[in-house]
């Protein structure tokens, strides 16, 4: 798209990649699925079952209030600390990461323009929670306690853990101003403690989704405190919504990268890799992990019908991964879809000096370290069209609140068009609750125990097995 | 096994898992390769082309050199940097994070007893290097540049900047013991400008490949300067050899960790999920994947029949990616082995409020961090199972220098060994070749100007595949 991001897939078809690629023929036989996806999403958010979709316009009261709330921590706050895991903590992880100095923490305060550091603490690791508190002054502190049921024991734990020292070490009163809820408006424990409180919140619009809420208030919160402008962001989002609206589903990137990758899928390619050729969009990789994995494997279609169907995400980064997987996707087996991210160009500038003794290196004097890493990405695109290996590449003009609003949009609605083609519900995760059934079970909650008789007699484990 | 890590597979069984699983008459079926694949690792090492084992037993003299020179270090510097990329930044990074403070290089020098910061450069991203410059001071930073070939051109280019920083600021002489190399003894570009510029210099014995090189000067001088005991890593390694040595190929951890990885490609599970259950191992589980995926992913068989085999590493987190990539690996395609690592002992204890009021969630009061992780990761083990999903749990007592040694080691002598049961060399890297030298042609290197012809002639690109 003009002033956008760009889809780039020749190198999925069979005019470049050969026989393994896709044809022109695979793609008109798909259109009509493709249209017929596009009018359900399309039915779906007019009944305002995509809410995810319609946030991107309607939040203005949540953004000033996120702003005003953001400047109010920079007046004394040093510190920023997410508790959150899954959808709540990979998000705001993923877009500070993207635009913040790759060393933010360690920048002094004038630096970071007064926004305080920031960390995500998204495991029960006990060495994770324990690590942080040896390094922040809770004082200066403010946490923001992100769970979309209020009931995740993970992040309500790591809260009960924080109030605990924050009350005792401030009081009670002085405790409320450093903690601040973003969940549900009327669901789960942790609204109803925040209103006993009276904590500070911000609410996930009911049909939300965790892993597509970034462009929530459990995104936008997070950014903002860390001086993202939250409105270039959105601004982003919506440019890309408007496009998608005004052409047609051929010419729609998110449209045309589910329908390749499901393409892919169906002739065999079980995994996605995902290899942005920046640093800053590592985690961006890993919050596109969650949505695509977690969304798109599902054992049943919406009929019922069981498929176990599932496209796995695998996250590499150029140029370093040139020195580990890509060997891999290269001379193995023809079972991926590589998804290459590029720039056109990068926040700094560096340069090999002209005049470096470097024996037979010399052909490196001059250049820069950007020159190197296009040179690079060009390279591993032709030794992957070369081998034969399908792969797409996704540019960004450069990584900023604008461009990233669009990427995030563009791979949220390209995951629910999957979905569609594919048949199954996107937004659910049922998957998950015999996990949690069973560790409720473990921790003798009530009412699981059935559950905890059923684990009891589990089958044993054979002993010649262990070694 | 007794004093050290356990491989339970009790769940990779038919047994266990039902009729997708593996049954004994499977390895009874397996175990006369594997006994060839002994024999064959046997016969290499005799005769001295497996040198990453041997390097366990006869380093005392570089062990003892690099112990000093990292007291050395201590000294006076504030800061160690890794140039390196693949083998010669995973490895490091990974030992590092697996021992060290979560927060480490966010500590007061006396909380890091003194050693110096440590970070790890493996990228030519241009924001990368420079962010990195933002926030050391050159003056008490230490480069270690490694790179085994001596060519490397990310970690050259990496160099030649530093070193020119370096030179300019401090001048030439004291430049110097700025700087360390890790290289060959006799072959590229940087032990010639080393021996000229007269650099303190570490060699990679000549045999020894980058990703099997963590147990060389690669791995223990970076783990030296963070105070990490390096003999106790070596003493780990020497365990786990040994016992290997003295229990037959079906008590062996490492060769049953390959033969289970290598029946279930077999019945057509093409990826490989390593989930550790602590953040500490997270970077272990970086490390692994280049060596399984490089070690593994090969065009040819060692007769040269084109094969295009391999399995693809994929990366998860417990718990937190219970949150993310579970549900796909319990309700996706039958795809996948899923090896959970788990602790016996956390190196640190945090609990749960036992007065917490937290509505429906009181199950949680007084409970640990501890207990939740374990829980979780049982239970998690648990949903698998009962989805069909063969899985194996590796247990380390903790992660310490002896049992990380076993870890890394057993790792190491797995990929070593499916390398002889799937017939394909281990050792090399073949496939990156292409991409190489695309990227040397378009530096416009010498010797290169027939690949850059092919380039220019490479399949034009369709601007209808563009959007």
């Amino acid at each position: 798209m003009e002033n956008g991001i760009r889809l780039d897939y020749n190198n999925m078809m069979y005019e470049n990649i050969g026989l393994k690629g896709i044809y022109g023929g695979d793609i008109a036989n798909i259109r009509p699925d493709m249209e017929k996806a596009h009018f359900n999403l399309n039915e779906k958010r007019k009944n305002g079952s995509l809410e995810w979709m319609d946030i991107i316009y309607d939040q203005e009261e949540e953004i000033n209030e996120i702003l005003e709330t953001a400047s109010g921590i920079r007046q004394w706050a040093d510190t920023f600390v997410v508790l959150g895991i899954g959808g709540s903590a990979l998000g705001p992880a993923a877009v500070h990461h993207a635009l913040k100095h790759p060393y933010y923490n360690e920048l002094p305060k004038e630096k970071r323009d007064g926004w305080p550091k920031f960390y995500v603490v998204d495991n029960v690791d006990p060495e994770r929670l324990s690590g942080l508190l040896d390094i922040i002054d809770i004082k200066t502190t403010v946490f923001n306690c992100i769970t979309k049921s209020g009931n995740t024991i993970e992040t309500m734990s790591q809260f009960m853990i924080v109030k605990d020292i924050l009350e005792k070490e401030l009081g009670k009163e002085d405790a409320k101003k450093h903690i601040i809820c973003t969940t549900d408006k009327t669901n789960g424990a942790l609204i109803k403690i925040a209103e006993k409180e009276g904590y500070k919140t911000f609410f996930i619009p009911s049909k939300v989704g965790g892993r597509f809420s970034e462009l929530s208030p459990v995104g936008l919160l997070p950014a903002a405190c860390g001086g993202i402008d939250i409105k270039e962001l959105i601004k982003g989002a919506v440019s890309m919504d408007k496009y998608m609206a005004e052409n047609g589903v051929m010419e729609n990137p998110a449209y045309m990268y589910a329908a390749l990758s499901c393409l892919a899928l169906e002739k065999g390619r079980n995994i996605s890799v995902i290899m942005p050729y920046a640093d800053s969009l590592k985690l961006v990789a890993d919050w596109y992990s969650q949505l695509w994995a977690e969304s798109l494997g599902k054992k049943y279609d919406i009929n019922g019908k069981q498929k176990n169907i599932g496209q796995t995400p695998v996250r590499a980064l150029g140029a370093t991964d040139q020195h580990s997987q890509m060997q891999l996707f290269v001379e193995g087996p023809d079972d991926k879809i590589i998804v290459i991210i590029g720039l056109d160009k990068y926040k700094r500038e560096i340069t090999i000096p002209v005049d470096s003794d470097v024996d037979d290196l010399g052909f490196l004097r001059g250049a820069t370290h950007n020159n190197m890493i296009s040179i690079e990405q060009m390279s591993a695109e032709y030794a992957l069209l070369k081998a034969g290996k399908v792969n797409m590449t996704i540019t960004l003009p450069e990584v900023n609140e604008y461009y990233l609003g669009q990427l995030i949009y563009m791979f949220e609605v390209a995951t629910a068009f999957a979905g569609e083609l594919l048949n199954i519900n996107a937004f659910d995760q049922p998957g998950v609750e015999e996990g949690k059934n069973a560790a409720y079970a473990m921790f003798g909650r009530k009412g699981y125990e059935a559950k905890k008789a059923e684990l009891d007699a589990k089958p044993h484990k054979d002993k010649k097995y262990i070694i």
